[in-house]
């Protein structure tokens, strides 16, 4: 999916709701465990409860990884189930020396037909630019993130006064462009929400960390918005597990529509 | 396998080989291909020839995860082959938020019965701590990596001096001890094995690197090595793509062999 038919579905849509659909066997509904593929049924009933509200879905792998084999085949039933005009993010913060990180985009968007990849930039250029050589295809850098342990290192002040997420976003951003990379900002860091966009305008951020981790949708609008949206606002355990019951993707519809009638309201009063 | 486990058998052996079973199915002896599954197949004729010649076994997961659920399968099947007495790492460079990185850990620990995970330290201490929650297993924290971009950012300085690899050194090395973390240091990056050394002069290092990549032994040896080894140099296409005729486990042994008494012989001028 290219970025003008991402922007025409935010359009269509009045939202820019991410689900992130991070099933874990633990967690999902009871009833559905005698089923043969729980994993792939509870995905299945919350795809088709929430598809019209959320332009994006994204599976975070570790959940899927942690079944073994079996968890990898409920994954690709996954992204096949996900109707082609919805943005698919394949939450897997990869990132290792070229030909590696080779293997692990095709692994993503060749055997399994994601649209992107969440990649962790520690490793720099060689370790990105791999995920990029693939048509319509994205990279989302991990830049600012959501947890108490994205303030270790990530906002280090170098020498020349800037913090470290600037210079991942300064030197990366060469490395492809608003077309194929995207960066990931946590909700719960607002404040830095403002420097980023001075040296990415126009870039899409996902910004995971509303809800549970206690980010507020209006702050994230507020300070990260630009003139085409230019946010994917991720929520997954408030949506997906809302419900336990027979009921569950009933109730995960009833919130995703506050999330996107929330979004909605933001989107019109911004003119998009 | 503990601390003492380790530099027993590096002692024993007099080697500290980590081989890579970076098992690429376009690249292995096309013999095998016929066979169920050609990739367990390959590593377990290469652990055949080559167990008494190293200490440890790095598959990288990216060649496995590339092949799909099958790949697994055969990841699973290579890590029950390994010997008990040989260390074993997932190179993964995972790495998420907390409860996500704890269904890593258990997939690696517990599924897999890994000793240890290379995980990438972008996210901080929540993203890494769920790793050392497991008794007698290891996280292995990517420090200075030996690829070219590796030198974007881990190298850059802080306010205060620091590299960040020296930040992230100072600040990790509190997470856990020399009990239940190591370090990778690329044997590309020399130089900075002393600096490395100065913060944590007891921690096992990883280093990969020699080889394909242009790292050289003795210097590794020179510069990181300390009184108990400390060391676990990796090399993988160097062996286990020595040969892709019939013979190809044993051209891998010779390879092995070259570098174990290259080893053997800086530690016996250690004392070790």
């Amino acid at each position: 999916m290219n970025r003008t038919e991402l922007i025409a579905q935010i359009k269509q849509k009045q939202s820019f709701l991410c689900i992130g659909l991070d099933a874990d066997i633990k967690k999902i509904p009871p009833h559905l465990l005698e089923l043969e593929d729980p994993v792939f049924e509870f995905n299945k009933q919350i795809i088709e409860a929430t598809k019209d509200l959320c332009v994006a879905y994204k599976p975070n792998i570790a959940f899927y990884e942690g079944m073994g084999p079996k968890g990898w085949v409920s994954l690709q039933k996954t992204i096949e189930y996900i109707p082609n005009n919805i943005f698919t993010i394949a939450d897997a913060k990869r990132g290792d020396i070229g030909n590696t990180s080779n293997m692990y985009a095709r692994t993503f968007f060749e055997n399994m037909c994601f649209n992107s990849v969440t990649v962790a930039p520690y490793m720099g250029e060689d370790s990105v630019t791999p995920f990029l050589e693939f048509e319509d295809k994205w990279v989302i850098v991990l830049l600012l993130t959501s947890n108490k342990g994205g303030l270790d290192f990530q906002t280090i002040e170098s020498k020349d006064g800037k913090k470290l997420f600037q210079k991942v976003l300064e030197t990366s951003r060469s490395w492809g462009t608003d077309e194929n990379m995207m960066y990931v900002v946590g909700a719960t860091r607002v404040e830095e929400f403002s420097e980023v966009r001075v040296v990415i305008p126009n870039h899409f951020l996902l910004v995971p960390g509303v809800g549970a981790q206690g980010g507020n949708l209006k702050d994230v609008a507020k300070y990260g918005m630009n003139e085409d949206c230019g946010l994917l606002v991720n929520s997954s355990r408030g949506i997906i597990y809302a419900g336990i019951g027979t009921d569950f993707a009933e109730k995960a519809k009833v919130e995703a529509q506050k999330i996107q009638q929330e979004m909605a309201v933001i989107l019109s009063e911004a003119g998009i």
